[in-house]
Order: structure tokens, then sequence, then C-alpha cells
């Protein structure tokens, strides 16, 4: 747990934000919670709605006018959250001094997968004088547990499809690729690439409605931390969303890395998979297993 | 090599045909060389213009029909070319009694990789006296060599996103999930699974026009053996489409496994590849490497 939101300091906690709703959960979470916090949106990722709170818009290599937003606003805990959809061109930027310095570590990062990138800017962070903490320390709920989340069971003839998307998600995360793959039977039919989970399982259900998968129904998206991962910046992330793309895959259900995956709005992400009756559930952290929520199927 | 082809016999070898050119291509070569060759042509994927040999066109499941045309012609020998698209629906099918005794171990296989589907389905036709020949052996022209295929050299700058399209697809192929990869500089950024080759570049064209690849030009397509691939039966292919998709999607070049690989029109393929300057290199066999065609750039 991050001492930050509980050590009376009063300075507020800077959620850095990209795309989706990880960062607008948070800070509505955190809010209702009275913490003190401000919002560095990222041109063109950070969704609108944070505008609604103490904030700041920048591009991802305006480091300058960030380092002037920090220290104006006394923040000491900084937490990044959302995707980063684009990766910065370059060529376009006008990088200021600040920027400049740490230009050469970025860019060499680039080339490179998630990892390395993230890797660079919390080091650059760090370097800073910045404490880095992950979303899930700041809201323990957004986080799925090892076990069954939902209401429905692991089908037992499902077992040997998650024990081999393990195995590939986490030879597949070793490259620093992607997290996810989707497993029918015990074949290997979709791995993730710069796509991202949703094109992924997107693409399981066109194959699979031209008939390239041999089964009208069944398999499993299975998405892990890549062994490499900073969770603090970059934690596997589901939400209803998966689950319908999942459900209209044909998939039976997902399993996600116990306590170490973010769940976008779980009340809703739970109650989309009991809908569909698909089975949701969270493997054990380390090694990673299934550990709960079999059925008889 | 095969012997076959020279053994004197005179009795006919077998071209099981599934989808795409490659049986064409080996049918007219054969024919060409007044090779004796009958077709087996698999409804729903072999090209029509295979029918003008002299050919059964079969279900695969229907073995009692295939084993009678086999008996018929004094076939002895056999290959396997060509893409099977759909998985055969078990359901579909009256299998005879043929069919039958074997069923079991092709269904066994189904749920598995190509890897394993095919391993069974070369077992049975030993087991019924038939000798399995690749296509390489029959027509050693269809082979990528190791070395430069074209005049445009490797850019120096490429050569580490061979390295690292080679590890990449090394370890996908150990999952029997696919055979090739795309590299941009040193980040994986697609996989392919049951979508195929083709559909895996045009991916890669999609993310780069929605800027999701950070690079605008450059990166490689490296497409290997799996390590388990019995190349008699299913090997590695590229053709002159392959280059065109590559060059869609903004790539500098395609490597493949020297010796392991099946061109299909290898002069259509190299002119493609040099009229839209892209490399085309075949990498060393084994263990898989850059050896040949490295540029200054």
């Amino acid at each position: 747990m991050a001492r930050a939101p509980e050590d009376g300091s009063g300075a507020p906690i800077a959620i850095i934000a990209g795309g989706g709703q990880v960062p607008v959960h948070l800070a509505r979470s955190m809010a209702d919670r009275g913490l003190s916090f401000v919002v560095v949106m990222l041109k063109g990722d950070a969704d609108p709605a944070l505008a609604a709170y103490d904030h700041i818009a920048v591009n991802p290599v305006e480091l300058a006018r960030f380092k002037r937003f920090m220290l104006d606003r006394g923040v000491r805990t900084v937490t990044l959250v959302g995707s980063v959809r684009g990766r910065p061109d370059i060529g376009r930027f006008r990088p200021d001094w600040t920027t400049l310095r740490f230009i050469g570590r970025i860019v060499g990062a680039l080339g490179r997968g998630d990892d390395a990138l993230l890797r660079a800017v919390v080091r650059m962070m760090e370097d800073g004088g910045l404490t880095v903490v992950g979303a899930h320390e700041l809201e323990p709920d957004l986080v799925a547990p090892a076990g069954l989340l939902g209401s429905v069971a692991v089908p037992r003839g499902q077992r040997a499809s998650i024990d081999t998307g393990v195995a590939a998600a986490t030879t597949l995360g070793a490259l620093d690729a992607g997290q996810a793959v989707v497993v029918v039977g015990r074949r290997v039919v979709a791995l993730e690439g710069a796509e991202g989970t949703d094109a992924m399982i997107e693409r399981v259900a066109q194959l699979r409605a031209i008939g390239r998968l041999g089964r009208k129904k069944g398999g499993v998206l299975v998405k892990l931390r890549k062994p490499g991962q900073d969770i603090r910046v970059d934690m596997p992330t589901i939400g209803p969303q998966t689950v319908r793309n999942a459900a209209a895959a044909g998939l039976s259900g997902i399993a996600v890395h116990g306590e170490n995956t973010l769940v976008m709005d779980r009340a809703a992400t739970v109650e989309a998979a009991d809908r569909a009756g698909l089975f949701l559930v969270g493997l054990t952290p380390d090694p990673v297993a299934l550990i709960a929520g079999e059925g008889p199927g």
C-alpha cells in the first residue's frame, strides 16, 4: 500500500491520465473519499470528463510544463493510469529544455516494447523526486482478486484451455508484445500485439464467423501481467466492454491475473459476465494457476 | 530428395491439394517435366484449375474414396500442399468405415494446433503404406535458399529487427500458434494466430494508418518454420501477394527461413520485392540467423 494517501501531508496526488475509463473511475472514487488529487491529462488520450477536476492538459513531451504544475501544486506522489494509444511523433514536437535532457532515453525506449518505454518514464519521474504508486494502491477495489468474480463457474472442459492460455500469455509477455491470448480447445488462435485486447477479440469473432476456428462455441480469453511489467504504471485491464466482446466472439469465459489486473467498474463487468453466461476468474497471482471457481461442466 | 520421382516405377505421385497457388505451381512444373502424377483436390480448398489433371475431389474425411483412388492409380507416394482454411465440421459428415477407424485420432488432434492435426494425418497415411514427401523434394525451385533473393540489400538498421523477429517467431512457433511476426524497431507489433500471415500484415497496415506504430515506415516480416513443423506437409509459404501486403504495410522487407520456406512463383515474388524496394532474404536454416544480403543502410 502507498503511504501517500494516508500520510496526512495533505499534498495532492497527481493522476497522470491516459485514455479509457480507469482514470475517470479512479478520480471519481478519490473524490468520493475526499482525497486530495490533481489530474495531468495527456492530450489526445485523456477523457474530457477529467477536466472537471483541478487539472493540466499536456503533451507527453512538454516536461517543463508538467514539472511546473507539479511544483505549483506541491505534488510528491503520482500514479499513471489509462492507455496511451498513439506514440508521440517526436518529429512534430518542439520540446523544451527539461524534455531535451531526457529525450535520448525516451527515444531509445520508443523502439522497444511498452515496458521499456514506461520504465524510462518512471525512472525519469523518480529522478525528479516523485514517488510513483499504482492505481491499485490508491483504490484496491479496482483490482481483480484470485477466485471467481461472477456467478458462472469455470466448466471443467475449459481448464485445459486456461492452462494453455497461461503458458502462451506468459511466453507472449516475455516478448513484451502483448498481455492476452485466446485459446479454443488447446489451440492458441490469437495473440495480442500492438492492436490491443479488444481488437484481438474482435478478430476471433471474425475468424469464428467464417468457420476458421472449427468449434462454433467456446474458448477462453487469458490476460496476464507481463513478466517485466511494472504494475504501478501499467496493469492489465478489463471492463464491461471486454466481457461484451468476449461474448460476441463466442467465448466461454475470461481468466485474468489475480491481484494483478484492473477491473474497470467491477459491478458492471461482473453483471455483464453473468448476463452473458461467461465465467470471470482471477488466477492465482504467482505462479499463475486456476485455483477457484471450478465447476462441474 | 524423394526417390519416388526418379525411381523409374512409373507409379504416379499424388498431390493432395489444399488451397492457394502452391499446388497449381507444383502440378504445372511436374507436368512440364513429364512426371506422372494425380491430384486429390480437397473440396472447398483446392483451386479449380487442378481439375485439368487426373484428379479426384474429396472431403477430408472421405477416407474410403481417397483410399480407393490411391489403389486404383497405384499411388505409393503422396505430397500434401496448400492451405486447409476451414477445419472439417465433424458433425456434418457421415464418415465411412475407413474414416471411423481413424476419426478418434483426428478429432483428438483438432483441438490442438495445426502441427498436431497434420502429424495425425501423416501418421494415418504412413499406416496405410504411403510414403509422404515434401513439395520441396519434388520441386526444389519452390524453396527459398539462404541468402538474398532480390536485389535490395538488408539495411544495417533492420538487422536488430530481424533478430527480434527470429526470437519472437521461434517462441510463437513453439506454441504451435503461427509462423510469422512483424517487428518495428525492436518492438514485436503483430503475431500470427489462426488468421494467417496475410491478415496479420493487413492488421499492421491498419495500425500504421492510425498512428499506433510510432514510425511511419519500416519494419520486418519474419516467417519461420515452427520447431515441431513437418516441412514435408506444411512449409511456411510466401508469394507475390505477401510482398505486396508487406509493401502496403510500409515494411522494409521480409526475412524467411532459408531452405524451409516455399516461395510461390519465385520470379514474380522477387520482381514484386525489387519493384517495391523491399529486401527479401533467406536466413540460415539452423540456427536461424542473418548471413547474407546485408547492406550499408
